[in-house]
C-alpha cells in the first residue's frame, strides 16, 4: 500500500481531518448540535455523564467490538461474557450501581452486545414473584452473578399463548415436592436467553397440578447445570438453539425436563402458596405483575429499538453527502447522494421518524410513572389504558424502525449490503423486535380491543380513559386547509390524524356489531373484523406519536434555531404519513384531491429544506464511531479507506482457503501450456 | 432421547408419515396438484426432467447443502466451489450440455449455491465483445474451468454511473501495450464475485486513453492471479471484501491494478479497436450490448429472484397449518395460526403475487424474444421499449419478493428468526437483489424516462410502444363497479388499474412541464418529480402484471378446476393492490368511498376462500426439502421435531465455549458454599 501513503490520498481512519464534502454539510448548521444534543440526552448533565461513561468503555480492549463482523456465533457469545463480566467488575471499581445513570449508557456505547440480559429478567421475576425469603436467597447471588439464571417460559409449542403452555410441576405430598416434567416435544423451553450455555439455574413457568387438579401457570426456580462443572444436572437436557438472523451473541436455549424433583419451597410465592397438606392459597392480586411486562416493553424500546433506528440514520446520512453519483447538472461534477430527491424521499421522513419515537419517551414515562403509583396502591384501574398503550405504542415503534433500518440500508446500496457497514447488523437486530416482547400483530389487536371498548364508553356516556378521549370530540368532517402551507399547521395535521383514527375504529367497530347482530359468534366475528381492527389500531398509535411531536415542539418556544428544525421534523413526520396513506384520509371526503396535491407539495418543499441540516441532525446524536462500529458512518467520513482497511482484517483474506488446493489447482494447471 | 422415541411422538424426520395438521390441507385440494404443478413447469415433460435431475443432484453427498446455516464464510465459499467443480463433472458425465434444459434444474436443487456465476458473465462479455480470434483463445479454457474469470466494471466509489469509473488503460505507441492503472482509492474495482479467491482472469472496464485523449469505457482482458500457485500477478493487489448480508459463498473482491501492461490484443476489439499506430477504430453499433445486460436481468429474476418468494411462501404456508397458537372460540383447541384473517392477510396476498410473477414469464420471454430478433437484423427500435419494461419489472419483482419474504418470515414468529427456518436466508439473498442488476430507483426512473416520451407521442399523435399503448385510451372517469362482487370482474379491476398508471403519469409530467415552462433547468426539473416519477413507473408495472395475470387466467381455460383457483389468485392480487393503495383510485375520483369497502368486502372474501387452498398451492411449486433446506417447511411438516434435531448439530453445542471456564466457572465455585 505504499503508494497510497505517499500519495496522501489515503489518509488512516484514526487521522482527524474530516472528508471535505461532510465538513461543508456541519458548517452550514442552522443550530447548535451540542444544544440539541443536551436536549435529547434530557439535558447537559446527562451528555457530559454519557461521554465520561463512553470514554472509560471505549479506552478499555476488554470491551472492543472490532472485528464483530468476522466472528462466529461461539466468538460473539465469548466476547459477550467476556464483557459482561468486565463490566460488573468496572461498575464496581468506578463505583456504578445497578440502578444508577451510568449502566443504561454502557449499554449504548457497548451497542447492546452484552451477556446475561435475560439473566436480569430472571432476577426481576424472582423479585415480583418471590416471597422475601426467596428474595433473600436467590438475589444475591444471582447480583454477583455467582449463579446466572434464565426465564424458562416461551416452548416450542407456544409463544404468544401462555395458557397453552404444556410443562407440568405436580405436587407430591409425600415428598413434599414438585417433580416438573416437560411432557412432550411441543413443551420443550426453547428461546430463553442466556440458557444454551450460561444458565446454572431457570425460572420455569409449568402447569401446576395437585391431586389431579391443574391450578394454572406457575413459577418455580430451579438448578439446571452444576456449579462444579456446568454439565447439565440429572434429568435436564438443555443446549443451544443454533444461528439466528442476529443476537449470535445470545445463547437462546432449549431445555427439557425429566422427572425433576424440586422442594416445595422453589415455587415462587408471593402470590399463591401450595400447603404441606396440598392446599393451594392465593394472596392478592398478581395483576401487579402486568408492571414487569410493561416496563421491559418500554426498556427494549429506549435501549435497543430507538437507538437503533438512530444509529442506522446516522451511518445513511452520512454515507449519503460523501457518496457522489452521477450529475444533477450536466456540466456538474457528480451529485452527493442526498441531493437527489429521491433519497431524500427515502432517508428524510426516517430522520424525522427517529425524532418523534424519542421524543415519545416523556409521554410513555409519564403514563407509567402515574400507572406505576396507583397499581403500587392496589388500584388497577389504569392498567387496561397503560397496557393497550404500552402494546400499541411498541408495536408501532419496532415495525417503523424494522422498516426504517431496511430503507437506509437499501439507501447505500451495495457498500450498505456489506456487513461492514454495520447496516445488516442494525436491521436484523430490529427484526427480531417486532416478535419479541409480544408480536405486534397480537399487540395491534390488544390495543383495538381497548378501544372498541373506548369506543362503547362514548357511546354509552361513560368516562374514557385520556389516550382517547379523542375519540369522543366531534368531526369537522372536512379538512380546513386552503393552501398547501395550512398544511403547516399542527391544528390542521393532528386533527387530520384524529379524524383517520376515529373513522377507521368507528369503522371496524360497525362492522364488528353488524356481525354480531346479524348472529355470527363473537369470537368469529371478531377475527372477520382483525384486519380492519389493526389499521385502526395503527392509525391511533400514529395518533398518539404525531400529537406528542407537537407538544414536544411546543415545549422547545424558549429555544428558537432548535425549534425552528424540530417543528421542520414534526411537520414531515406528520405530512409523510398523510403522503404514504392518502387513501385512509380521502375515503370519506375529509381531505380533498386539491388537498392531497396541497400535501405533497409542501411534503416536498420540506425535503429540501431539512436536508440542509440533515448532517447535523444526526450528529445530535452523538453516537461514538465505536458505538456505530460502521465503515459507512463514522465521523470523519472516510467511508471507502474504512471499508478497504477493514475488509483487510477479513478471515477470508487470512487464511488459504482449501478450495484452490483441493478444486481449483488441478484446473489451472491445464492452462499453463496454453497460455 | 430414548424417552421421546419409546413413547414414538419424536418421529425421525426421515420417516414417510405427514403431520395430520398438514395432511388435511392436501386431502381437500380442489384441484389437481400434479396439473398445476405441470403448468407452472411448462409442461408434464419439464417436470419430468426437473424432478429426474433433482434426483440425481441429491443423491449424491459432494451436493450437499447439510449443515449451511452452521457455516462460516470460509466454509461456505469451499463449499460452493467443490459444488460447482462436482457439476461441471457431473453435467459431462450425465451428458448435460450447457444450453441444456437440465442447468436451470440443478441450479434450483441447489438453491443457487454455486460458485462461479461471475465466471459466467466474464464469458459471456468476451462472447459479446470480443473478435473471433478473441472468442478462439479464451472460451476453450474459462468452458472447462481451466481458468476462472471475474467481470470487474464496478468501483467502489461507483457503481450506477458508469461514466464516472476510474480505472485507466493509457496505451503506448512503442511497446504496443496497455498500461492499467487504479489512480484512486475510489477507482479500486469492488464487489465483482468470483475475485476475491478464485479468479484467475478478469475484464476489466477502464477509460481508454490514446495520446493523451480519452475515448472512454472499454473492456481488458488480463491475468490476474498465477496459474502455477495463484499468488497475484506483479502490481495486482486483490481480495475478498469480506463478510456481507447473504452471498457468503461467494468470494466478491477488490483489484487494485499497479502499471498492470498488456498487449494490445488484450483489448476486447469486436466494435473497437486500437491500431498499432494509436489509431482508434469503431465497428458496427455496439448497442447490441444492450442485450447481455436485459438478458442478465431476466436471468436473475427467474433463477434467483421469484424461485426464492416461492420458497418462502411454502415455507411459511406449510408452518401456518401446523402451528397452533390461541384459540378461535373459547371451547374449540387451539387454531391453526393460518385460521386468523391476520395471517391470511400476510400470506395469502403473496401467494398470488408469487403467482403473478411466474406467469409474467411468458409475456417477458415473448417481449426479448421479439426484440432479440429485430436487434439482431440491426434494428434498434424495439431497444427503449425492452430496456424500460425489463428495468420496471426487475424493479417491481425484486422490491415486492423482498417484502414478501420479510414477510413470511415474520408471520413465523419467533421461529422464522431462528436461522433453521430458511427464511433469513432467503429474505437476506433477496434483499441483494434490489440493488444488484440495477439498483431500483434508478430503474424505476428509467422506465418513467421512457413513460413521459411515450406520453408525449401520445399528445403528438406519434405511434407508441406496445406496452404504453394503454396510455391513448380514454378514461372513463368512474369505476363502473355496482356491487362487491364487480370488484371480482378482471374488465373493472383492469381499468382501475390502468387509469392509476395514466393518471399519476399524467400528473408527474404536467409537473415536470410546467417546472420546465416556468423557467427550471430540466435536470433540476426532472429532480423535482422523481418521487412522483417512481410513483408512476411502479403504477405502470403493476398495471402490467395484472393485465399478464388477466391474460394467463383466460388462456387457462380448457383446464376448469385449475382456472378457477388460478382466477382467485388474480382477484386477489389485483384487490390487495387496490386495497393497499386506496389513495391512488380515491384520488381523483375513479373509485369512491363506498367502493373501496366493495374491495375490502370482496378482498377479505377471498382469503377465506383460498385459505382452503393454500397447501395445495405451495405444494405445486414442488419444491424438494433439500431445495427449501428449512426445518419449518419440509413437505411431512415435522417442525418441532426437525428444529429440535437440526438445533443438536450446531457448533455452539460441539464445542466446550472457552467463556465457561475463562469467565464463569470461577464465578460459579463461589455459590458452591450457599447452594
Amino acid at each position: 500500500m505504499a503508494q497510497w501513503n505517499r500519495s496522501g490520498y489515503f489518509r488512516s481512519s484514526g487521522s482527524r481531518d474530516v472528508n471535505p464534502d461532510l465538513e461543508t454539510e456541519r458548517q452550514t448548521a442552522s443550530f447548535s448540535v451540542e444544544r440539541l444534543t443536551a436536549i435529547l440526552d434530557g439535558g447537559a448533565d446527562n451528555t457530559r455523564t454519557r461521554r465520561a461513561v463512553e470514554a472509560v468503555i471505549h479506552s478499555e480492549p476488554g470491551f472492543s467490538r472490532e472485528n464483530q463482523y468476522f466472528q462466529s456465533q461461539n466468538e460473539r457469545y465469548e466476547a459477550a461474557v467476556r464483557r459482561s463480566v468486565y463490566l460488573k467488575e468496572k461498575m464496581h471499581q468506578m463505583g456504578w450501581t445497578e440502578d444508577g445513570p451510568e449502566i443504561k449508557y454502557c449499554y449504548r456505547a457497548l451497542g447492546g452486545d452484552l451477556a446475561f440480559n435475560v439473566h436480569r429478567v430472571f432476577k426481576n421475576s424472582i423479585l415480583a414473584l418471590g416471597t422475601d425469603e426467596q428474595i433473600a436467597k436467590w438475589i444475591p447471588l444471582a447480583d454477583k452473578y455467582h449463579i446466572i439464571g434464565t426465564y424458562a417460559q416461551t416452548e416450542l409449542g407456544h409463544g404468544t399463548f401462555l395458557r397453552g403452555l404444556e410443562t407440568t410441576a405436580i405436587f407430591d405430598i409425600s415428598t413434599q415436592e414438585f417433580t416438573l416434567n416437560t411432557p412432550k416435544i411441543s413443551a420443550m423451553k426453547w428461546w430463553p436467553g442466556d440458557l444454551g450455555r450460561s444458565a446454572t439455574h431457570a425460572v420455569v413457568f409449568a402447569q401446576l397440578y395437585i391431586k389431579g387438579k391443574c391450578y394454572g401457570l406457575h413459577a418455580f426456580i430451579l438448578q439446571i447445570r452444576s456449579l462444579r462443572d456446568h454439565s447439565p444436572a440429572p434429568g435436564v437436557i438443555v443446549g443451544d438453539i443454533g444461528p439466528k438472523m442476529n443476537f449470535e451473541h445470545i445463547d437462546n436455549g432449549y431445555l427439557m425436563l425429566q422427572n425433576i424433583n424440586i422442594p416445595r419451597e422453589n415455587m415462587l410465592s408471593r402470590f399463591s402458596q401450595v400447603l404441606p397438606d396440598g392446599t393451594y392459597v392465593k394472596r392478592g392480586s398478581d395483576k401487579i405483575n402486568y408492571l414487569t411486562m410493561i416496563m421491559t416493553r418500554i426498556h427494549i424500546l429506549w435501549i435497543e429499538v430507538i437507538p437503533t433506528l438512530l444509529k442506522a440514520c446516522t451511518i445513511a446520512t452520512r454515507y449519503s453527502v460523501v457518496r457522489r453519483q452521477s450529475k444533477l447538472n450536466p456540466g456538474d461534477p457528480e451529485a452527493k447522494i442526498l441531493d437527489y430527491q429521491t433519497q431524500q424521499q427515502k432517508l428524510l421522513p426516517l430522520l424525522a421518524t427517529a425524532y418523534a419515537f424519542h421524543f415519545m419517551n416523556a409521554y410513555v414515562n409519564e403514563f407509567y410513572n402515574k400507572g406505576y403509583t396507583e397499581i403500587r396502591q392496589e388500584n388497577f384501574d389504569s392498567l387496561p389504558e397503560l397496557h393497550a398503550l404500552t402494546a400499541g405504542i411498541k408495536a408501532i415503534i419496532t415495525e417503523y424502525c424494522t422498516a426504517g433500518a431496511e430503507v437506509c440500508l437499501r439507501a447505500c446500496g451495495g457498500h450498505g449490503y456489506s456487513a461492514l457497514s454495520g447496516l445488516p447488523f442494525l436491521y436484523t437486530k430490529l427484526a427480531a423486535s417486532c416478535t419479541y416482547e409480544g408480536e405486534n400483530t397480537v399487540l395491534f389487536l390488544q390495543t383495538a380491543r381497548f378501544l372498541v371498548k373506548c369506543l362503547a364508553a362514548v357511546h354509552s356516556g361513560q368516562p374514557i380513559p385520556p389516550s382517547a378521549t379523542y375519540l369522543s370530540s366531534v368531526d369537522s368532517g372536512k379538512c380546513q386547509a386552503r393552501t398547501s402551507v395550512d398544511f403547516l399547521k399542527p391544528d390542521i395535521y393532528a386533527e387530520a390524524y384524529r379524524h383517520r383514527a376515529t373513522r377507521l375504529l368507528g369503522n371496524a367497530a360497525t362492522k364488528l356489531q353488524g356481525l354480531v347482530q346479524s348472529g355470527a359468534e363473537q369470537h368469529e366475528a371478531w377475527n372477520q373484523c382483525t384486519v380492519q381492527l389493526v389499521q385502526a389500531a395503527k392509525a391511533h398509535c400514529h395518533y398518539i406519536v404525531v400529537k406528542n411531536f407537537i407538544d414536544t415542539v411546543e415545549k422547545l418556544r424558549n429555544e428558537a434555531e432548535i425549534q425552528k428544525i424540530v417543528k421542520h421534523l414534526c411537520d414531515l413526520f406528520a405530512l409523510h404519513g398523510i403522503f404514504s396513506n392518502t387513501g385512509d384520509f380521502l375515503y370519506a371526503g375529509y381531505i380533498s384531491g386539491d388537498q392531497i396535491d396541497m400535501v405533497t407539495a409542501s411534503y416536498l418543499d420540506l425535503l429540501a429544506v431539512i436536508r440542509n441540516d440533515a448532517v447535523p441532525l444526526v450528529d445530535a446524536f452523538d453516537f461514538t464511531d465505536e458505538s456505530l462500529n460502521s465503515a459507512l458512518g463514522s465521523y470523519d467520513g472516510h467511508v471507502y479507506q474504512r471499508l478497504y482497511e477493514w475488509a483487510q482484517k477479513s478471515p477470508t483474506n487470512k487464511q488459504v482457503s482449501q478450495a484452490y488446493a483441493r478444486y481449483l489447482k488441478p484446473l489451472f494447471q491445464s492452462a499453463l501450456s496454453k497460455l
